[in-house]
């Protein structure tokens, strides 16, 4: 992860000739030096969408100017949604967790490793179990307990904690409660779940039963963006093990956990390296 | 497969202590060599399955009396539901394919090289594309077209051509017409469908028009048995391939093809090698 | 496959900045429509590769034309090395095989099923067996025998026969002869084989024994180039199964061709659809 | 996990008729409810393999005594080489690392969560970097330095450290440092290894740099029994990623990771369950 300092511009806009070309040449054009830069073109729907790492010290000026000039050479005329994030600016990410460990394990492992490059400004869960696990490795820990009662009131709460310490995304690390609505519009394509199955099958409330209901030969994980509909958001990732009929329930817990951290781990990586653009309820991910 | 003459015994019954003594000691004490075993108890049901392969000249006695002998020795006692069948002889498959050649030639190319131990006794088509080749393979095409109003006919067709024939096992090697449930009851465990979706997403027409609109990042196939519900049979094999945002439907269906028939051959081998016990709507698969 | 006209640029130069805005410039000056484009940098040897996919009608000039002006504006003041492929343009892959024929009816399937856009001018084999295979496809047929005595007229023979029906490719579809090292260097990049292991591993010949010797958890196949040295050329796809200890060698060559012809396809398909680029002994693929 | 108490037995022993009888009716006969078996007849050298788990409550005896019966009537007259462990009495594991967080973190987590069926008494590093870690965790830490001059000395401490703890197993999770082959010799069967290749591909040090130096499209990790011949030992388990050319060496370090931790975690519970038998250099894994 010893890279020079970059900028990651991504963008999508209706498609037509030349856009490559406009936003290359403005690059280009200021001594900018991509390091990498992929494309695609929706051809159903005709949007175009990219990707694209330029080296920060190649560039005369800095972000915010940047920032200032492609937008009126380049974005505008091409309307464009897009933004630039800094390789020197750490994402910022708050973990949610109930009471599974892998995922909260391997994460940390991750973080402490530098394997991911974010700063965990704190873990938020609806149980006290892994407080000084986490507070061990330096991260503020807040139980915010969720009973039946108090649901508004506690995700007020995580609300006002993930704004407090300005959180960039959510991930929710086998978080066993269900969001409110109100908090998944809030914020949309900054909330990630690991579901565990490999959606659309198994949808809702313990999916590996299910999975044992109908005989199925692979189980799988589903890493996706949160919206209002219960395990319908944007898919960014998935990936399935094998099984077979001598395995139980049980089992499948447990052989699930491999692939359920591997998945959401892959799927974090895409987003807070900017790879993932959300187009409608699917995603384009720039591998 | 240069393998000497051995039977295959499948067999499942009530759970209890000393099954396998008396199976295994049954063969032993005529001499049995045993040269494959598999076991396995489904603790919530409670049933017990196994599958035994046995040398065919180590026994002193052949087929017919192994299997009288059998029933009143060990069968009837443990109440088993069991067959034993013979290497020596090739079990009888009918194909049953409409317009896309993959899975055809695939099981060809199998059969052609004794990948598989069968006989092909003829294949049946609802169109008359593939006459040529089949026939060029010295195997006879029947070509029975079904129209909405020719259905019943069609498939009283079908199924006196199977009868004809004495076909053991029936396979839909993509063949797009949904066959009548007085068909699919009249043969329980013998008409093997390859359906292009990881089931139980995407049951029905156009799974890979489905996958596409849900945005998934792998895709399936799913080779089970057929039953009077659509798509809902007990499951045999499965598997997925990654795809990604800048793969169309066309690209899912050209790159499916190498599941489905995979998937359709593997579960096919695990059928004709007696390897495949069905338990309510699931499989047991001794591979 | 029903896909517009469309030119394939692929190309590679030493890496600075501006590359892109200069392709892309030159390609959107003229009105062109970029369809896809892939670009890599490969930071160790400064070298820079890129495919691109242009919509034939959107240029106001032929093929031709495109050529001469792309060479003078862009090719040559970069100084790189490149080629432009026309969709319409089929290229002529000439088979070769030997006994078995797994890879061969997975071609003619795909071939027959136009999932590969080719022409297949010819099939030689060392053997007469599928003579009448081939030919009931349309397809010429030259048995060329190779015995320890002929090899230098065998492959001289090989060699004219591809010539005269203006091959554009050569594929060992399990054709299992070494070729001679000066027909390996005559056509560089463009004789494509399937090794079955998964190198580097089990290098030469009967790679199964080799795996089954060291008792591997995962057989292999390779899809690459054909260089002067036995099965080191560069690489362009591979695959594995998952078997076990209860697999005989006779199983796994039996299962192994399921990944072989599976990864030649695919290899197979980059190759012709101009994804893979050759650089040293490595490829770039741009899927 | 919750499971009730269970024998495991496992043995081998050369290929007769009758094994499974003798085998199966010695536990019939003392009321021994056998609850997963498994067999493996190896043709060619003609040696037989077997794994049972019984229930401990079916049996009228306690282990002990099973363990003088079963020799006495079966293991002696069958020449067995056997053994038979006690679920109720858990593995001793040892765990040495180095200075890479990512199996540490894994195993802990799974040991946390009673994954595993395991003690760990302690970890042993040649660095002090995760002492904190590991003790927070309420795990003994040893710190033993391995330098050039004190290679004797570190590994004489290491050997006391495993004995004076009764340890049952020693697991290399990333553990940098060749054993020395008199401690290898010592502990046959009991040492574990990930090894950060797919095996016998890319054998000794740094083996991303030579996977990419070769230009393979997937990387493995194989997890094997420690033998004095470096990464020469019997395979248990082994597993792919895909990767591509733009995959950097620290990318494939990185990717390279989540499979090292994921097929250590298998290699080590099919160890740890009992499901591996070594058979000259390989291993039959009862999975």
């Amino acid at each position: 992860m010893h890279r020079e300092r970059f900028y990651t511009l991504t963008a999508s806009c209706p498609d037509q000739v030349g856009i490559i070309a406009r936003v290359a040449g403005f690059i280009a054009e200021h001594g900018g030096w991509i390091l990498e830069s992929s494309y695609h073109a929706d051809s159903l729907t005709g949007r175009y969408f990219m990707r694209l790492e330029i080296k920060a010290s190649s560039l005369p000026f800095l972000l915010a100017e940047f920032r200032e000039r492609f937008r009126t050479a380049v974005a505008e005329p091409l309307a464009m949604s897009w933004q630039i994030n800094d390789s020197a600016v750490k994402k910022r990410l708050v973990v949610l967790v109930s009471k599974q460990e892998h995922c909260l394990y391997d994460l940390l492992a991750r973080w402490q490793a530098k394997e991911l490059d974010i700063e965990i400004p704190c873990v938020i869960s609806n149980h006290d179990a892994f407080r000084g696990f986490v507070e061990w490795h330096g991260i503020p820990f807040h139980h915010v307990p969720v009973t039946p009662d108090n649901k508004a009131g506690a995700y007020a709460e995580v609300q006002r904690i993930f704004e407090d310490v300005r959180g960039d995304c959510m991930v929710l690390a086998r978080y066993m409660q269900v969001l409110p609505s109100g908090l998944c519009a809030a914020y949309p394509g900054r909330i990630i779940n690991i579901h565990h199955s490999f959606l659309p099958s198994f949808v809702g409330a313990k999916p590996y039963h299910q999975a044992y209901e109908r005989g199925v030969k692979l189980i799988g994980a589903t890493c996706h963006y949160v919206t209002e509909e219960l395990d319908q958001g944007p898919i960014i990732e998935q990936d399935v093990i094998r099984i077979d009929h001598s395995d139980s329930i049980e089992d499948m817990v447990r052989y699930g956990k491999d692939i359920e951290k591997t998945v959401l781990a892959r799927g974090l990586r895409y987003h807070l390296e900017d790879r993932v653009l959300v187009h409608g309820n699917k995603t384009v991910v720039f591998r």
